[in-house]
This record gives C-alpha cells, sequence and structure tokens, in this order.
C-alpha cells in the first residue's frame, strides 16, 4: 500500500486527516484538488510532498498549457513553504515540460520510485547506527510521523524503528503526540500498530523529562529540510526534544533523504516557517479547547541548531557532527 | 471569588474540570469527597491544595475521631505526591488536632489567609523584577494555571502577569496549552479573558522555538516543590521551556510561596513524580486520539534543574542564582 502514487491517469493518496478512524483513499484528478489535500495536510511528510509537487506537474501538463499551466506548476510549488522536497519535487518534474506530458511523468514517477528505495536504504543504515551507538535494544523517542506515510511507503525515522523491530533489537519506543494535528497519537501510533511493533505515546513536553529520567538511549526524527550548515527544520517540538536529549548526553539523529537537503539555504534562520490558522491550536476534532476570543499561535515547523544533532542519516551515508 | 474556601461548615471549591464551560461551585462535606475532588483535579494548584489538606483535616476532625479520623487525615496527605503543600498543609492543621477541632479550622483558616496575602506580595515583587529584567513591556510566556484557581484567590506566576497588564506594562503572554489535561488552554486562558488580559495560546512544544525566534522575553512559571538545591518540580512541560530559556538568554523565573519550598528534599531526584493514568494522553476532551490498543505514558510533573533557574521569586524575597 503507498501513501501517494499515480494511477490511472491521477493521483491516488491515502488521506490522512481521517487516520487513525477509517483508512480511506482519495483520488485527485485536478491540481487544486492536490493543493487542498496538501494544505489539509491529507497527504503530508517531506518525501511524500515531493512526489506529489512531481506528480502536481504531472497532472497540470496533461490538464493545461502554456500560462495557465506555468500557473498551476507555481501553486503547487507554493501551497506549503517549509519542507523542500516540495518545490523540489515540483522543479524536477517542470524541468521536463518542454519534453512533453509523458516526460514529465516519467520523472514524477522516476522520484516516486527513488523515494521508496531510499526509505529502504535509510531504514538499514540508521538501524546499524543506532545498535552501534546505544547497544543491543534502544530504547527510542520519535516525534511527529515518519513512517510510510510521510514518504511513498516505508519512511525515514520511524522505517528505522520498524526495521530495528523486525531485527528483534528495538528496546521500545515513545512516540510524541504532535500537536496541534497530532500526526504521532493519530498516524505513528496506527503504523506502528499494524506494524506489530509496541509502543507507547506521550504529550510532546514530556519528551526532555522522559530523558533525563534514563527512559530514552536516542531521539530519531525526519526533517522537512535540512540546511546547508546541518540546522535541520522539522515539525514544531522537535527542537524542545533536541535541547533534551543533548542535556542528557543521548544521541539525537535525523533520518531523511538526501531530497531533504538544501544546500542553497545557508541556515535555518533563513526557512521560512509555516505560521499556521491558531484555529489548530484551539480545538481538537471540532471541539474547542480554550473559551471564546482565545487567539492561537501556531508556528509549524522548528529549527534545530546543527550543534544539537548527533547525525544525520541519509539514504548515501551518515553525516556526523563534530564532538557528537 | 475564591477557588476554595471554608463556608457554613464545609468546604466549597470552583470545579476545574468544568472550565471553562461552566463555573460550578462544588461543596465537599466529607474527606472522601475531597480526596476525589483532589485526585480528578477538580481542586489542584500548589498553593490552593496546602489550603485543600489543612481544611480537609478540619472536616476530619469535625467527622469522625481516633484511628479513623486519624486514616483520613493521612489519605488526604497522600491524595497526591508531587506538590509538598498537599501534605504540609495537613501536617500544619494536624499539629492542632490535641486542642480541638476549632483549633484545626482555625490553623486551617489562617494557612488560607497567609496564602491570599502570599499571592498579592509575590505579585508585586515578580512584576518589580521582570520589568527590571526585561524593560518596560516584558513579553511573556507561561505554563499551566497558575493564576487563581490554583490558590485561594490571586495566584503566583499569573498573578505577576495580570499586576503587569494592571500597570500597563505587559507586553504580552502567551499561555502554552498544558496536555494532557490543558490546564493553560482552558483555565489559564479563562482567567486571563476575564480579567481583559489579551493573550494568545500555543501548543507546549511550540515554547522553546518561540524563544528561539526571539517572541520572549522571559518565562514566568510556578512550582509543586522547590528543593533544598534550588531544583523546581513543576506541571510537565517546564523543563523544556527552562531549557529554550536557556538556550536563548532569557530570563526563566519561578513564582511560588515560601510554602513550596522543601528543604527537606534534597535535590528534584528524591521527589516522588506522580505517573497519573496513561488514558489522559491518548484523549483531548473525551475524545480518543490514538488507535485502539494505544498505551499512554503519562509522567504529571518534571524537574528543571536549578542551574536553568533565573531567579525565585516568593512572598518574602528573590531566591537569585549564580549566574543568573
Amino acid at each position: 500500500m503507498r501513501t501517494i502514487d499515480w494511477v490511472d491517469g491521477a493521483i491516488e493518496i491515502i488521506d490522512q486527516t481521517a487516520l487513525p478512524a477509517q483508512l480511506t483513499v482519495r483520488r485527485l484528478t485536478t491540481v487544486p484538488e492536490l493543493i487542498e489535500a496538501i494544505q489539509s495536510l491529507a497527504v503530508r511528510g517531506a518525501p511524500a510532498l515531493g512526489v506529489a509537487g512531481a506528480l502536481g506537474v504531472a497532472l497540470a501538463a496533461q490538464t493545461s498549457t502554456g500560462a495557465a499551466r506555468d500557473e498551476q506548476v507555481a501553486a503547487v510549488a507554493a501551497a506549503r513553504p517549509t519542507a523542500v522536497n516540495l518545490a523540489g519535487g515540483v522543479d524536477r518534474a517542470a524541468a521536463r515540460l518542454p519534453e512533453g506530458a509523458a516526460a514529465v511523468l516519467a520523472e514524477a514517477l522516476r522520484l516516486r520510485d527513488e523515494e521508496v528505495a531510499s526509505s529502504a536504504a535509510m531504514a538499514a543504515r540508521g538501524a546499524d547506527l543506532l545498535q552501534e551507538r546505544c547497544g543491543p535494544a534502544p530504547r527510542l523517542l520519535t516525534h511527529c510521523n515518519t513512517g510510510g506515510l510521510a514518504t511513498v511507503t516505508g519512511g525515514t525515522a520511524l522505517a528505522v524503528v520498524t526495521e530495528l523491530h523486525r531485527r528483534g533489537t528495538l528496546g521500545g519506543v515513545i512516540a510524541s503526540e504532535t500537536r496541534p494535528l497530532l500526526q504521532g497519537a493519530r498516524l505513528t501510533a496506527w503504523e506502528l500498530g499494524r506494524a506489530g511493533v509496541p509502543y507507547r505515546v506521550a504529550v510532546d513536553s514530556a519528551g526532555p523529562f522522559l530523558l533525563a529520567r534514563g527512559e530514552v538511549d536516542a531521539v530519531v526524527v525526519g526533517a522537512d529540510r535540512i540546511c546547508a550548515n546541518g540546522d535541520v527544520v522539522n515539525k514544531i517540538g522537535t527542537y524542545s526534544h533536541a535541547l533534551g536529549a543533548v542535556r542528557a548526553g543521548v544521541p539525537f539523529v535525523v533520518v531523511a533523504p538526501e531530497s531533504t537537503l538544501d544546500p542553497q539555504t545557508p541556515t535555518g534562520a533563513e526557512v521560512p516557517i509555516e505560521d499556521r490558522d491558531g484555529a489548530e491550536v484551539l480545538s481538537f476534532d471540532g471541539s474547542s479547547t480554550a473559551p471564546p476570543g482565545a487567539v492561537g499561535i501556531n508556528p509549524a515547523f522548528d529549527v534545530t541548531p546543527a550543534d544539537l544533532v548527533t547525525a544525520i542519516v541519509t539514504d548515501t551515508r551518515i553525516i556526523q557532527f563534530a564532538g557528537a
């Protein structure tokens, strides 16, 4: 089962807003439908967004031409600002536009296939690293969702967790719930349950204390963009886990494909951080938490400075940081 | 309006589980009713729990005698383990048991009155300190609820916020929602709204990033217990805000009455941390977040090591830490 794919001339996605209650496939036949799906987080996760961007260009190429087509392509690239993969996937497919729609689709499908292969490579390399750094049965803390739902299939950080489980060497995993939209409690929990991996869910703010209390041997997370200097932009809450890991003397490991590296952006300070609707903070599943009149502040990502990062595991290498 | 008081021979509390939807006063006429109210967090907050403990002894003294009474007194003291005020309030009132029920009640009412006076003293001293440290209009981040609802009336950290607002010198306040039970989004937001103080609500994990982004001039929180070495035990999530404040070079200020200081406990490592039902993590205002079969891990408090604390403001003094 794939999170995103090209099926009979259109994009099909697992609708992540309906999980864990319902497993629903949505078919996207127009670019505006795709943009809505991206902005509502029906499809999300940096590698999956890269494929969505490339397939979005394929959709634009088969449904429009000229300036209208170019506008659609630009709109897909701008649907969400923070993950580098979305614009990267758009750019890569759009470079084939002069060759026609078939060439664009072929490029998008190549990107899809590369992301599938890179998940498998990261899983093996990351599992090796964690066993080497943390002993025979690492107890892990992860954040947001970085499993098959964030990629095409497999995953980034969560693929490392499931690989350790497959090897029989996972000491345990805590999924932080990832407010406000609960990608940890909803999506990571759902994926771990389906994979038969025992797990526990914690509130996000418990991470640093669980680290201080000695209950976690490593933090393993994904990334939406990794800057030239190693700053890691990822789901809000990643930075506090990194601060907690460093204070506890525990490795903080980032798992992301090479497609998430952005050498064009020097540091995290230059990355546009998406500020989402404050209403997401003030409600859950439609029920309000705060009193009427409350205002939410909702940065969707944060920046973990490179000096807090122990290692970045990609599909082709491990980038170790000085002193780690 | 008082959060907890003694009215016509029984304890009356504002039921904090019903806020912000409903303002309800609950009358507690027996010790088991009080214990249920404490454990369900209908009454909560270290200073309020101190008064609840003392009034609980008064309730025990008027409803039972001998071993039955002593058992009730012990049960109140043990209702929640982390805040030192609860057992402290019980011990103080229980010391008067040999003099009879009237003496016990008089002692409990003295504690109540002292907590009211100490809130006012902390508000003024804390506001002075923040203006001195952060300039004319400090922008503050606070966690959990430390207002009138956590005390008898007034508050600890939140009383400092409202005092700055009263002076016309508050630059802004962000309430972190405080998962899993949302004391920030529910209770602090409700109190700030009633006091006419403009505020914003953020998810807990956004605190360190908002600090890094330069949106906060000081973190101001309460405490459930302050150890002999200055370690601060407070609501889960406090520690990550402290890590974020130190990294951002921003003061981390704790506001708590002298009754929250526990010189008998050397460090945070010796404090019993209440691990509450994991189900609290897996739901949000009654709706489930995680899939069936999920397990929650739910430490209700964390320990902020003294080296992260800039200052502790009490009703009688400011304890400044070296290097702060």
